[in-house]
């Protein structure tokens, strides 16, 4: 997928001057950016960038990078992290019997579009099996009964396979909050509804009930509280008195699939920075 | 706005030969349907529809019309209503200081588009006089100090006028529940969010504060719940981390003004059939 | 997917008493009318309706409701079409490299979201062979060096299998004009343009080229005027001035899915009727 | 609205190094960006940035930055503006007949969401004059029958004024070449029609023709080629087979209205610069 490129994510108190010092940096070695966006959030004051900088016209490699940048982030209070567009991400997802988030998902991978690497698929049913597998994928059943020990091997194969997303594609079970906590920002969700409104359960059945014109989804970070997490993308379809909640489902599979794949793109793209209980999405 | 048309509603218990019957007493007198709609809710099992006759192609008025149905009406148990096109409904806007949807509402009726009588404007503030008054519209102050006798002269107002719908533009006072059930089915709010989420006050800033990447305007009924009324439209526009409340503000009066627009046209059009808390709107 | 119905689809000559004569003659023989759509084109002044009736409400089966109904269809001059949900239809898909529209139907199909039967999927090209034949469908490859004879061994393939739609999910070649006539309205196309701007080839370089803030994409009869034919089904995404052709290509992707499984699944429940160049679509 | 901001907005030649100079020269005199865009033009291969200062941080005024800033500008071969948002735009709007883009606009404006001043108001009819007078804004009436004279008064009006944009809120007359040449850039149209379909006269018939089952509205620059001008700003709204061209006007005016508003703000917040034929808008 193109060029080699490094993506640097800031934040750090707000203060004048940060995108100098980045840039000068960043100019001071010669190196080219193609990439940058800024945005300083009101209520913390804090300054949220990213850039992307050609690997090539760089004179030295990522480590390097990293050390001389130690200084600089030091003396302005920076959180930053670095990455390399040649180490792809690691995506592993969740599935329970729904498959069209997950069709979706590895339709875009082996077309190339979703550039990363996907070691295995877990899934609490055995439906979904050949399909994974005809791709080449791992797929590994955990059985549900004992919920703790399902999410310990859950968590021991995210580990061994040294994940960097965890995606619940339709998974219709809730993460246990040890888990949400020990990989924060890295477990992401795709919730059938426009939330806040319709949390928990059966949400077409809720919004058939409201009488909503339109319908929803949502992709978010996990957190502690359910369906409560950082919004990463929402969109919404137009539904109206005819539709029957089955409708409602057929509708909101389209949107459910195309708002996980958004969501998830951009967090593998570095272009998520959360700040507090919300997202900035760098586009 | 085109050749003189009846307007008939009808909800009644479902069963087969209802759109025979009707359709058949209608083609009986020689009668000209130009449109219908049908709609069976699966939860109450009751069946709703509506027609649009031309009224030249009937031998009798709407009197004699309605004389002659009421016999096939009650064969059939139905709720039924029948409205005359020539006969423009009556409209009264309650509205605060802010002016978006009133200026938009305005210009529709002034423009024709929004072919109804608007016989006055009523406000607790003293601002919106003049552009109302240039209209040609009375303008009407009510201070809402004592609430109670601010809502009795709002009736007063309403009933005096004959007023066919009471629309809240933005009127950001509570209507009372008496008044809720006397005007019910007549009295339409624009609510500034998608609904059911963020109810209440201050929407934008309860939006803000979750972070959601979508806003939205909801047009409702009122009841005595307060933003719980069957809704009539909605829609949502898409902001970003970059967008303050401010920012939403702006993006949400284009939404709010063209989703109150809407729902007040198929009100007015005899569009809207009320089936519990929910609305069936035949476009 | 639910309970037996027969649908029937007109056109004929507006007049009055049209919904009264075909209803009536439903009721008359204890017909339950689950359905009911009606247009008027002003145009040509012809009256389009479609009926969808409870199969096991009549005392009589399709064949007898056929050759009953038709002395009635006579008398209005109607051309009309019955078909029964009992018997499904059967698509056939054409499609060349590009499998991202044929990864979305196939992923319907199989989830029974599409309730079709797809009797086999012909390519120019064998990449696709192992994903189709995965679902258990017949896979043909069609050379194209010699495309009369290519297209004679579709058109072979086709009417072997007895299509009711053949459906071009990103083919890429351009259909005889034999084709388009002998089997006009029933071959389904999706283009990669919200049509009439960028027909033919590389519209998303044009799109670029021009500038549009929006992309979009078509679904459409073929007819023997490339790109031109009447249109089933479009919608737009927003794109801006970042997006290079190849990030158009993807989101036009997302689009071009959606809007030709929401096509072809008002074509095969027998929604679509042609009027002229245009469509009329029952939703 | 807010604290007082310059606004630099540069174009030229891409290289390395051009956010470092730029923010370092900022920096180096204390001034603090509050926002900062970046496109690199591929085919042009040209940069292009835009950047907000806030005017309290700067230790000099407007004619000392413009000073300072004109070295490193000819270094880097820069295209360069700078405005100052204690200048309000001049903008006068030209109309017809149809008046919902200019009511649209003249409550943003008197509602203070659109902040300029609106020397005049330009029409080749009288009947929006009380209107705009209402408002306190001067009316011109300007005569058609020769058109020469007619765009000669119009230009003398605009430069008199100081105009810094010319907006065609609907006004439905061809600007002469000469004039499209001397305010390149500056002369904002609305059209009504999702360029480059239907560009020319009535586009709603066009569209009503070819059945497309969504319609549009364009914000652009006018050029001499008619509908050919850069786009600045463009959106769609669904339609089906029952509305006609009258109920597409209708919908239209919404779109309309919206995309000129979106377009003009951008505009005069210096956010769209012109590259080629396409726009760079930063939003």
């Amino acid at each position: 997928m193109g060029e080699r490129r490094y993506t640097l994510t800031i934040s750090c108190p707000d203060r004048s001057g940060i995108i100098a010092a980045v840039s000068g940096f960043v100019a001071q070695h010669g190196g080219w950016m193609v990439e940058a966006s800024y945005h300083t959030d009101e209520l913390s004051q804090r300054f949220f960038m990213r850039q992307e900088i050609r690997a090539d016209s760089l004179p030295f490699d990522l480590n390097e990078f990293r050390a001389r940048f130690a200084l600089l982030a030091g003396e302005f209070g920076m959180d930053w992290q670095m990455s390399d567009s040649a180490q792809k991400k690691r995506v592993v997802i969740l599935v329970s019997k729904q498959d069209h988030c997950l069709n979706d998902l590895l339709h875009r991978w082996r077309s190339g579009e979703l550039d990363v690497d996907i070691p295995c698929v877990i899934s609490n049913h055995e439906d979904l099996r050949g399909f994974v597998e005809w791709h080449g994928i791992p797929f590994h059943f955990v059985a549900m009964q004992d919920k703790v020990a399902a999410f310990e091997e859950i968590a021991r194969l995210f580990e061994r396979q040294r994940g960097d997303a965890l995606v619940l594609a339709r998974f219709m079970q809730i993460m246990p909050p040890y888990l949400c906590q020990r990989y924060a920002g890295r477990i992401i969700n795709i919730h059938h509804s426009f939330l806040p409104s319709f949390a928990g359960a059966k949400p077409y059945h809720q919004a058939y009930q409201r009488g909503v014109k339109l319908i929803g989804a949502t992709c978010h970070y996990v957190t502690e509280e359910l369906d409560e997490g950082p919004i990463i993308e929402q969109d919404t379809v137009r539904i109206d008195h005819g539709d029957s909640v089955e409708d409602m489902v057929r509708y909101g599979r389209d949107i459910e699939k195309t708002v996980l794949a958004r969501g998830l793109r951009c967090h593998i793209e570095d272009r998520v920075l959360v700040c507090g209980n919300k997202t900035i999405v760098f586009k």
